[in-house]
């Protein structure tokens, strides 16, 4: 089964929506319908965003109108910025657009391949790691990067076990169990404010998540839950891991402070998979994403290695630049 | 509207599990209904199973066995086994048992009273307030606990404003928001996981919570999700508050460990509104409650007044056994 797939010139895209249940495609033939499947999460992650905006622009008669388009579908992930950004220096360049989306493509296949095998370096035999939202080929478009480590350690031979959290208001837990399933990865599905009491009693030996947004300093954006998630990973010194390839980070802001977080439609929190089940006019907040400073991360893992600080990223970033 | 009645020898429960968008009642006539209704969570709320159980007991032939079949209704509160243990010794001392139980009841509404009034002393005007789980009128069948404290603060002319978790899986922040509604009092629900970043940004005054069970040396069982909640409060500064009637204290346990976590049939959280969002046979943990160590919290309150340590509650305990 294909996930995400450029052919015939349309944009093949697996409705994110309706998995795990329904197997169903949604086709994309222009930008616009590219940027509508981004914002209603028909496919979602922050590299899948960026290789779905980048065959986005392929498809578009207007390269430069249509990243302004695609950067206004989602606010918080820098992937889809440097995806766009890429496909217009391609096209600037001479280049033909499809092909620079298709490299776009194998380059986040290739990285998060690579950043599978360096995190799963840091897994042991008989591990149980806990998951947070969905960042595994779904959201990569490629092998994934937090389920990426684990599939990989998985294959290796590391018999580990999996804590997959449900993760609302959307439920990604069910896109990873999924993912796991395919894969034969042991897990269990409990609820996100479950995680703190498995956490407290020994029950965890790693939290793996991915990211949104990674900024100079090392805060980083990521689904809501995150945060809280790693304050109680620290208080009970287990390590925490942010895996992401480089194009997550975005050293032009100093620090978490800086990053636009997104605010969905609260229906997505008061009516549970169509069920409404709160009365009517009940005031919500749905923010996706919450920011997580850097003192609580233990190890940065991108396509290049694996890193205590983000400032070794950088200057990695700084001499791919030059 | 009723919530919690006994009335020609029959006790009318509301059904929790339909509020807040159907109020259907569900009648008891024998403490055998009574035991299914609290294992099924038409009622549910540690104090509300109590005095539940203790109609229960009154409506049956046989008290002893009575109490034992309630006993194992619901493992971790221990509002239940005093109230049981309350009836019991009534009932031995030559009393009718109908009346006892509607003492204990009417003590719980006089004691939910004097919490909310303490509580409502510790809240200052404009304070921003998260609560956790539903511990208001549905959950005692008096006033409620954390939810008193602010429905009180709010009718004493406190401008506040609460923050209320949905409580996965089953929700119990919608029973909260629709108590909420009925004072007038202004709230926004968010997800359980949303809590983090709000306690982060400075958005959270005060988080206070109910009580299942609290041991001796302080630490507490309630509603899992309890635990990160006051571990992320403590690491941001913001008071973490417990309100629970003395009965729900348990004094033969030295610490949290020994307290009895209720595992839940994992349908709740792999099916949402009757929807199925697993493929079949996904493995799951559903634990009820989780533990809190006493290091997090910043007052326990009480009938008896606002306490720092669970030892200064003992003593008036044993006074009054005394």
């Amino acid at each position: 089964m294909k996930i995400l797939e450029f052919k015939e010139d349309k944009l093949i895209l697996i409705d994110q929506r309706k998995l795990p249940l329904v197997e169903e495609y949604v086709e994309c033939e222009n930008e616009i319908e590219v940027s509508e499947a981004i914002k209603k999460m028909v496919v979602r992650g922050a590299p899948a965003i960026g290789v779905a905006a980048a065959y986005g622009i392929a498809l578009s008669k207007d390269p430069g109108n249509a990243g302004e388009l695609l950067k206004k579908s989602r606010p918080t992930a820098v992937d889809l910025f440097n995806s766009i950004e890429y496909m217009l220096k391609g096209i600037r360049e001479g280049r033909i657009a499809k092909e620079v989306a298709k490299e776009w493509h194998k380059k986040i296949i290739e990285k998060t391949k690579k950043m599978s095998e360096f995190g799963a370096s840091l897994i042991e035999d008989g591990e149980n790691i806990l998951l947070h939202c969905n960042a595994g080929p779904l959201a990569t478009g490629g092998y994934g990067t937090s389920i990426g480590v684990v599939i990989e350690a998985w294959r290796t031979g590391k018999k580990i076990f999996i804590y997959v959290d449900e993760t609302r208001p959307r439920f990604q837990g069910a896109l990873t169990s999924w993912e796991l399933r395919r894969e034969g990865v042991p897990h269990k599905v409990i609820i996100d404010s479950a995680a703190g009491s498995l956490l407290n009693n020994g029950k965890i030996d790693k939290v793996i998540v991915g990211a949104d947004r990674i900024v100079k300093n090392g805060d980083f954006a990521n689904k809501i839950g995150t945060y809280p998630l790693a304050v109680v990973s620290n208080e009970n010194k287990v390590p925490f891991y942010v895996v992401a390839p480089i194009s997550s980070f975005d050293f032009s802001l100093e620090n978490g402070e800086g990053i636009e977080i997104e605010e969905r439609d609260g229906n997505e929190i008061l009516e549970v998979c169509g069920n409404k089940i709160y009365g009517n006019g009940t005031k919500v907040l749905n923010l996706a994403f919450d920011v997580t400073p850097y003192i609580y991360v233990e190890k940065y893992i991108t396509e290049y290695g694996i890193h205590n600080k983000v400032v070794e990223v950088e200057e990695i970033w700084k001499n791919m630049k030059e």
